[in-house]
């Protein structure tokens, strides 16, 4: 099926349908009008389509994630295996596989696959509408009796599966089992007034699968149930197992709008914070949108790696204190990641601000997309900054959220490139050759074929097809320090084109036209805020929105703990095609400082010991920087992004 | 009942008794020959005594750890409470409480719970002498299926504490339980050529107890039990319930002989390294030696806090790799610092090496120390080196191997004061004011009477009581650069007393011959190792065997995160007996340096930026260091061990 005739199905594949949303600024491109045909994402996307995607059925099939519904169904007897959300694997393959066939139209083996899955899932129903595999048979007494066996949680991941089938497939199958249970939900919980019980789950995820539900539905009773389920948090109703109350893990500790500090489990603080974003692009409510304000300023000026990663703690996989942001020992999980550009995408929706569109892509291109090898079988659940070459992937997990997850987000991604707005804008919000089509709000359709090696060169050329007076919005990173340069036939546009902006290129386009950006994209050493123990001395290296890494690989005969690398060193960008299937490196010479004569075994010594005549020690090496995504692909070794500065 | 009665009685508490380990070069001084009545010791082991351990038996009881042994006796019916290895805890309070009346004297309360616990306990074991709570009933058939569930882990601290319980008062009751199951175990493990089963527990620690049980009944069969469990390792035979074999967390994954990197579980690690010392005390096995030399040169070369603290990770509560030291993240478990102390006691009683007393003085001051609250009633699991307020002790644990771990150690203190050698030598190896009543090889019994400040003061006054030849050999710590100065009635003695040896004063003392040791101890500024990232800039202080630390507290309106240590700031010792139980704090004038302005709320900049014109932002403050041992007895706030150097 191509392109056209799939529009032409009515299939809407947007990931955040904020088409009626009254307070977003931005409206969404579904993921059928978006061809992406780069060098950078797209055989990564056809690889999650054809390796990733087929074989986290057979793992899901393997470890009895499909079973477990089965046996919920009575159509298997031997009983529950595994953790008790496993469902939601089922439920964000499900949802990955359907955006996938939205993107790439519908293969049969996936379509296939899908419709199983659907049926496996549906027969596991039960006549009352709740749904989890976990809480069949002799279990059914402890659904809704501990907030932290992810309950809503797996409903969430539902309801979001069962959306994206109906967007791709104009089927509404899952759709009306989602909202069977979601009526179930909302049955049980709400304010006491109503006979409903108080109380949330200890995972949030429902809060934005309620919105989306409710868009997809017309149903304002979800979005009412997610409200509810923001608000109700911090106030003392949730409570585990062990009758413990207003966990910051469990995002308890304060009513939402009192939040000021991101703190707690980092997927579930991002998760929440996602559909309270979403509320607020349906209701647009001030205190709830400074409270996300506050959280993002947190998140992005205390507690965010240079590589995106948040979630600095292994320890409750949470937030640590503000500048916490450890190198080897970071967990900055991979659905930490994700979540937080879930989270920055309903920002950007509501208020076009392009600082969200940059941390998008700066956890987009690094951290979410280290979590998966090359090769689309392997996966991250932790993604450390620096590692001693121990730290490898693995194809699944005990715990299997972070796979599906990037699946998912690796299959959505035409959903992210292209918003519009009311105003007759059209906002590009990230660069990959290909195409898109996208309806204007008064009609009339644009086509954009864009032409571009973006990450790995600075040109992007859009030609655009379609007449008329329009703005086209082409975003200008903030990493851009001395702003875009934009030419239109070859002529330079007069407009401001400034950092962490999206230039307003408004004028009579004719179809043909040639839009012309440049992001110059010099490699850039960046340093970290001095509360930042671990990185002090130290410089990370970057180019346009990829950070870099040095592995050992890339270094025989040197040990990596000893490269400085001198301030006035020079990178020479060389693309190498063979290299990671197509990466740009950086290379320049180091200085291998070697402490070991100085040191003699110790770890520690008096202060003023030794520190002169070290010059004979400094060796000259080269160096070798390959993006930070593609770390861990090839033989074990020692891996650094913050390399310590060459002494003066 | 007094010392000398006790003496009398024949109770003979050593802690580990090479008085005919043919391999040791240092005998034992039992527990009730040493009384320790200084200002840093005393007052904390007369809390363990009065305080905690009475406390802890009341969390025993109401944690369900003694009903589970009723239960497993039939005495209650309530079912298993907790952790599978709960037995544990009741066993480590048991050799806790045994020791502190061979030190203090029988209390009528702590010996009126140490006889009903062993009542207990004994009613539990099983006729074919298995001992183990969580096994009864109807999971006596999961018996030895899983070397997970801590079976023997259990087994060796029963072991541990019925050794004790003989030692301190003479009692068999509950040493023959103890054999009784070891004769189980041993008649199950074993080489298959007798029909026994390969195999080990995952957590090591029955290692240890059975060759100290070797040592206490004189059954060589539990030391070549012991050796067998040693050997046994890194073959492939240690499995869990998922069937993973050759684990680097559960030291299985070298043959012992073959490990040169200290690594995995850091608890087990060095519980299982404390065995093979102990192995290596019994047969003088070289390979076996110098594996322990190289995992131990290891952990204090490339593994080891300032603190004493060792095992990094809390992924898994591991060691790292090499120079992963980290601060805030630190995992640095209480009982992984006192099983380093267990392990270099052994290395200490092999080699009489002054570098193993002094890893020990450091952990026990410094690592052991912090873990437990100044009066006794919570305890640290982990022990950062950094903190912003939040971590704090409890009470008790879920997991709560720890708070039982510093009382054992606490009570036993006086056994690793001193030792002897059979050429005639006493050997002083931590300095504590109070009295010894040492019999040396040939029989005559040399009284020392100690009068010291130490560790707040550097000067030891011996005196001798005891006549004829024989040495003196007291510790020169290594932290002691320039030697000690030993003075005899006087005047100076002119042997050799450098850093890290145990000088040898041989004489013919008379009775009143006056010993004083001087160990000079200004403040020190260390520095880390360069690979150690997060220290890069930073320096510690010491004093003594006592690292230093600044808490929020004494600095208000200071924010410890700008606090800089100029390099050539003098310090002051300031002796403050009513503070934290009396310690000396160390004051000085620092700089602190608000990076506010020039950062901007960002995280990360460009290098090179905005870093001139600084000096406006530095203001000097009051800076006083508490001992680390004593940070969190107050309110919570920011501690910091490692403090940037001010610019120069």
């Amino acid at each position: 099926m191509t392109e056209r005739s799939r529009v032409e199905t009515g299939a809407n594949s947007v990931v955040v349908d904020t088409s009626r949303s009254r307070f977003a600024r931005l409206r969404p491109v579904a993921i059928e009008r978006v061809q992406i045909a780069d060098e950078f994402w797209a055989p990564g996307m056809a690889i999650n389509r054809d390796i990733t995607l087929p074989a986290m059925h057979r793992h899901l099939e393997e470890t009895g994630r499909f079973d477990n519904f089965r046996w919920a169904a009575g159509m298997f007897a031997g009983g529950y295996r595994g953790k008790v959300f496993n469902d939601s694997d089922v439920y964000k393959w499900l949802e990955a596989a359907c955006w996938s066939i939205a993107s790439a139209g519908p293969d049969a083996g996936l379509t296939g696959m899908i419709d199983g899955a659907i049926e496996t899932i549906a027969a596991a129903q039960r006549p009352d509408g709740y749904l989890g595999s976990y809480f069949s048979h002799d279990r059914a007494n402890e659904r809704w009796t501990n907030h932290d066996l992810h309950e809503m949680y797996c409903a969430g991941h539902l309801f979001q599966a069962a959306i994206a089938h109906h967007r791709a497939t104009g089927s509404t199958r899952l759709l009306e089992v989602a909202c069977r249970f979601a009526d179930h939900i909302d049955a049980t919980f709400g304010p006491p007034r109503d006979g409903k019980r108080l109380g949330a789950d200890g995972h949030p995820e429902v809060e934005m699968a309620l919105v989306e539900l409710a868009r997809e539905t017309d149903e304002p009773r979800y979005r009412d149930l997610a409200q509810f389920f923001v608000d109700v948090r911090g106030h003392g109703y949730l409570g585990n197992a062990y009758g413990v109350y207003g966990t910051v893990y469990h995002q308890d500790h304060l009513p939402f709008r009192q939040m000021t500090e991101i703190a707690g489990h980092a997927v579930r603080a991002v998760y929440l914070n996602a559909g309270a974003a979403d509320l607020v692009l349906e209701n647009g409510e001030r205190r709830l949108r400074e409270a996300l304000h506050a959280l993002w300023a947190n998140m992005t000026g205390r507690k965010l790696a240079a590589s995106g990663g948040i979630g600095s703690r292994y320890d409750q996989e949470a937030f640590g204190p503000d500048y916490e942001i450890p190198n080897a020992l970071a967990y900055n999980e991979t659905c930490a990641a994700i979540g937080s550009a879930m989270w920055s995408w309903r920002m950007l929706l509501a208020e076009a601000d392009a600082r969200y569109a940059d941390l998008i892509e700066l956890q987009l291109c690094n951290a979410m997309r280290a979590g998966a090898s090359l090769d689309g079988q392997s996966f991250f659940y932790e993604n450390p900054l620096e590692d001693e070459g121990k730290h490898r992937r693995s194809a699944w997990f005990e715990v299997s959220c972070c796979p599906p997850n990037v699946a998912r987000t690796l299959a959505s991604l035409p959903g992210y490139l292209y918003t519009t707005s009311d105003d007759g804008g059209i906002w590009i919000h990230l660069y990959a050759a290909g195409t898109a089509s996208i309806a204007l709000a008064d009609g009339r359709v644009v086509e954009l074929r864009v032409a571009t090696r973006y990450p790995w060169d600075d040109a992007i050329e859009i030609e655009v097809g379609g007449e008329g007076e329009f703005a086209l919005r082409p975003r200008v990173p903030g990493w851009c320090d001395g702003g875009a340069a934009i030419d239109i036939n070859g002529r330079r546009w007069e407009g401001r084109a400034t950092p962490a902006t999206y230039p307003d290129v408004r004028r009579v386009w004719r179809k043909g036209d040639l839009l012309r950006i440049t992001l110059p994209m010099p490699v850039r050493r960046i340093e970290t805020h001095p509360f930042v123990a671990g990185n002090a001395g130290r410089v990370a290296v970057l180019r346009g929105p990829l950070l870099y890494c040095a592995e050992a690989v890339d270094h025989p005969g040197v040990d990596l703990r000893t490269v400085h690398l001198p301030d006035d060193a020079p990178f020479t960008v060389e693309r190498r095609p063979e290299m990671l299937d197509g990466v740009s490196v950086l290379t320049t010479t180091a200085h291998s400082i070697d402490p070991g004569e100085r040191w003699q075994g110790r770890l520690y010594r008096p202060v003023g010991t030794g520190e002169t005549s070290d010059q004979h020690e400094v060796s000259a090496i080269d160096l070798t920087m390959i993006p930070y995504y593609a770390w861990a692909n090839r033989e074990p070794g020692r891996m650094r992004v913050w390399l310590p500065r060459a002494p003066g």
